[in-house]
């Protein structure tokens, strides 16, 4: 799939440039037009809200929040399932949805490259406005600045969300306890995959989509439910492997998956077995390992499959003393060893 | 002056490689590494705190919240005055205070250049660390990314901060009325001739220092006072004329200034001639206007002047209607002319 066939079509002339120039950076006129024109085109509800201001002032429906933030520098821009703008709105409500929150607001920072064409900019905002509608989150404030030809690779943004906790569950890795049984939301590894099978142009029988998605709905469900929830993760860098280990590390317990429980896509695990990569440390956007008590484990998968995001929830494992704070992984034939995060990413400017 | 001269002295060695990596921005071993010792040792209060989470649990004082972001693409990265990391705190402090809000959190979001020496890291993080306890926010939440070598001039910084609106007063530009006076916190554009004396290489008699710094507790103080305020903005891109460019747009009304009441610093004045610059576009990162009731004048200048930041408050104009959504300037011999915004900075990369 090339480019053109992922991109919606522009409404140019958008500007009187077709391209991001030095001065849509400045402060100045060209900044405002790009603002107005583009940013708040997409995200301001109407003309009357588009003042300029400093801050965005909220009225918050609480006082326990939560608040994270994300830098995406995804290369390419552009890739099947999915494209900088929507990873920079699904990975930041992920990350506020995992702190057992309600994603409400978001900020976004742009960091364009002079000479960007002015229509993957406008591509790009499209798909984080469609994001956030998906994702029931506001765009509410943000920041253009501009940088020289040859820097920034077309685009970085930014985003920060806000997020509201509204029930009195505490989730964290340090809630989780020896019998939590551990779910997984669906496959893995697609992000990654899908990511290198162009970066690489690797020719794949079937086209891997990355599974970018907001997973804040399937959580708010969850903890509506009365399920107790200990520990969310989402599966970003570092893959399911990493999100474990952090988890064992920061508990101290032991936590145990069994690798044919495990979903992968065919196609995702043939990309993976080409380029010697366990889909298991692959990154993915749209995936989580909820741990919870063991009793409550048979509703929340009844919960989680009623979403689309997460049908293919599935146990991998439990929790137990045995290890403290390590992972272990049990292969087809039996046999056990440890899941480590990697030094590194296998492959960087994954997200 | 030189970078040397500068940056503190970093205790290295912090991790086992000198330079960014790729790997640092993987979500690995190195990447949780880096966060523990750079930027936790730097924000963390206390290990206990330092567990890896997705997004930050808050729990705010208020529900009337302020919610800004902010990019920050300096270049150079350490300037006379500040350096990119005292500008990404104070930048969106002030933001935050614009809106009347006393800033609280911010997060930290950083891509970095592969190849950038530790140290300078170390030494922006270290800034950012001092540059927050002096405007009373903690940095509670962050993202590192690593983009490949050529990129990114050695980092860029997003900043994205929340505070909280503790008064019934509405403040903003749409506030503005007939007959309210015009007061400008101290003398402008030193921030941008302080970059642009550094890019250019040119000789000035007295270097000149930026105005980078907090104006949170000056405006804290102030809306404290009981004083009434309608109108607060800082002075960055696009610089005092942006400002109140901008202001009198969207509130339709007429600001007029006086040229002699507006302070500029003897070397920020020659550096402009040379230049063939207006003082009153150049940028600043420590100063803003504040638009006021004229019979809450007095008592706001007091209130100012009694702060660091501000204490050379002056009365630089007024508001009418004669010319609806202008700015115009009186000049030293007594002739007016409109003050518009540029179409872009005059210089790239201020901030």
């Amino acid at each position: 799939m090339t480019d053109a066939e992922i991109r919606p079509v522009c409404p140019l002339p958008l500007l009187d440039h077709d391209t991001v120039q030095m001065a849509h950076g400045g402060g100045g006129r060209l900044m405002h037009d790009l603002i107005d024109r583009v940013f708040c085109e997409a995200f301001g509800p109407d003309r009357a809200e588009r003042v300029m201001h400093d801050a965005q002032r909220l009225d918050m429906p609480g006082t326990r929040l939560a608040f994270s933030t994300d830098s995406y520098v995804v290369n390419p821009l552009f890739f099947p399932g999915g494209d900088i703008g929507a990873l920079a709105v699904n990975g930041t409500v992920n990350d506020v949805a995992m702190a057992g929150a309600r994603p409400l607001v978001l900020s976004a920072g742009f960091i364009l490259e002079e000479g960007l064409p002015m229509e993957t900019l406008w591509s790009v905002v499209q798909s984080m406005r469609r994001a956030a509608e998906a994702a029931g989150v506001r765009v509410v404030t943000g920041d253009t600045k501009v940088v020289d030809s040859g820097k920034a690779d077309g685009l970085y943004i930014n985003t920060a969300g806000i997020g509201v906790i509204e029930h009195e569950q505490t989730v964290g890795p340090e809630q989780i306890a020896e019998g939590d049984a551990v779910l997984l939301s669906g496959d893995v590894g697609r992000h990654g995959a899908a990511i290198m099978s162009v970066r690489e142009g690797l020719a794949v029988s079937e086209p891997i989509e990355s599974d970018c998605a907001p997973l804040s709905p399937a959580v708010a469900a969850l903890l509506a439910s009365g399920v107790r929830v200990h520990c969310l993760r989402d599966l970003t860098r570092g893959g399911l492997a990493g999100a474990l280990a952090e988890i064992a590390e920061a508990s101290g317990l032991h936590i145990h998956v069994s690798a044919t429980a495990i979903p992968v896509q065919e196609n995702v695990r043939g990309l993976c077995e080409l380029l010697g990569l366990d889909p298991v440390h692959v990154a993915n956007e749209g995936r989580m390992v909820i741990i919870l008590p063991e009793a409550d484990m048979p509703a929340a998968l009844t919960c989680l499959q009623a979403h689309a995001v997460s049908r293919n929830a599935v146990r991998i494992g439990s929790v137990d003393r045995s290890r403290p704070g390590r992972v272990t992984i049990e292969s087809e034939i039996g046999t056990s060893r440890y899941l480590d995060m990697l030094s590194g990413e296998q492959l960087p400017r994954i997200c």
